[in-house]
């Protein structure tokens, strides 16, 4: 029998939904402030300023700007939409560094580890370095390299992130394998070349809105989980 | 008694000479092909060929370049220089990828992950992205993070990269601390504000020329190895 994926050299993992579970580590912590808003909701509100944020800055109406100060940005509107007044400075700081101690989603560790031993696994997230790196850190994510639109000033989904993976393992696109709970980050890594696995994280967007996981089969792979993925793969 | 180093939150390390050694692994893969070729005098000749080859993509001659491939165009020089004719492509590209072979001195692995408990580790060196991770797989060295000069476009001893250290962390240059076996290296951490700590690699050039340890005063940190470092910074 042929290895599956025998040509894939390199997998690199979206973060945001795929690894770890921001909706709920925020939830929790903005309910915990007892801010009289609904965390999952605040949660839902906080990620959806994300996409129009990098917008902004692909269109070049702001400046190469991390997601640190992206979130923070989005933060500042969302506090005044849900009529938030109680935080000070030092308090929204310590509420916009919650990306940095999101928690894995509970298969990400074991999973990443068993494919690490066949694969080199690398971030590509739109998240900033020091960010990828504080989720690593905080949930013991033991990637070999941390890639991220802040190395190619691009932020997914713009080509020059996914071919940048091969460029910088030095191997053709098709030997990078996308790891995604998202089907438009994995169709447009499609479009240059690589190959694509999805992972099923029904429960990105909280309990109260079950995502929808249909197979889309121009993927190269679908999977449950990394730990499925990892069977799959034979690692 | 004061904690040694509480304000530092990153350690940025060199890796050529300083993590790994790179002297002795390409003489001894030198001296196996059996090119008639002193393997020790090839590894040093292709070395000193470096700083040069940067300096050419720093004053703009070159446009921006990988280290591996200016590892590359240095191989094919001292491959005439010292008449070696024997070699096709693919053995020059395996001899190439040499670099990535290399072993990490003894103390390495263990002094990172005592080090890591406490401190962010990441890489600072003028080694491509690929090459640092190649590296770090081959042998086993914990990284939290690797920086190179390919994220920062500029070579050491350029300002821009030990800033952007400190950039990529959200912290001060002197809660960085660059750990290095060369004190130019170490020099120009220290004008752009960084801490520094020398470690002692007396055979970085091989047993026939055993390197100058000699303390500067200067550093913050002067260590014998990797473990002696973690001694003194308590971790």
């Amino acid at each position: 029998m042929a290895t599956p994926g025998k040509e894939i050299k390199i997998l690199a993992f979206d973060v945001f939904g795929t690894v770890v579970d921001w909706h709920g580590r925020i939830a929790r912590e903005v309910d915990a402030l007892g801010l009289g808003v609904d965390g999952a909701e605040f949660a839902l509100a906080w990620r959806a300023g994300y996409k129009p944020a990098m917008q902004r800055v692909m269109t070049g109406e702001l400046g190469w700007t991390k997601v640190d100060d992206l979130h923070r940005m989005i933060l500042e509107d969302i506090l005044r939409r849900f009529g938030v007044t109680a935080l000070d400075d030092a308090q929204k700081r310590h509420l916009n560094l919650v990306w940095h101690r999101l928690d894995p989603w509970p298969d990400a560790v074991q999973g990443i580890a068993r494919l690490k031993r066949r694969f080199t696994v690398c971030t590509l997230s739109n998240g900033n370095i020091g960010l990828l790196t504080a989720i690593a850190k905080h949930g013991g994510l033991p990637w070999d390299c941390i890639l991220s639109a802040e190395v190619f000033k691009a932020y997914k989904p713009a080509p020059a992130t996914y071919l940048g993976v091969a460029e910088v393992f030095d191997v053709a696109p098709g030997e990078v394998m996308l790891v995604a709970a998202h089907q438009d980050d994995l169709a447009a890594a499609r479009g240059c070349g690589l190959k694509t696995a999805y992972i099923e994280r029904p429960l990105e967007y909280g309990a109260a809105r079950v995502n929808d996981v249909s197979p889309d089969p121009a993927n190269t792979f679908h999977a449950r989980d990394l730990l499925d993925l990892a069977d799959q793969l034979g690692a």
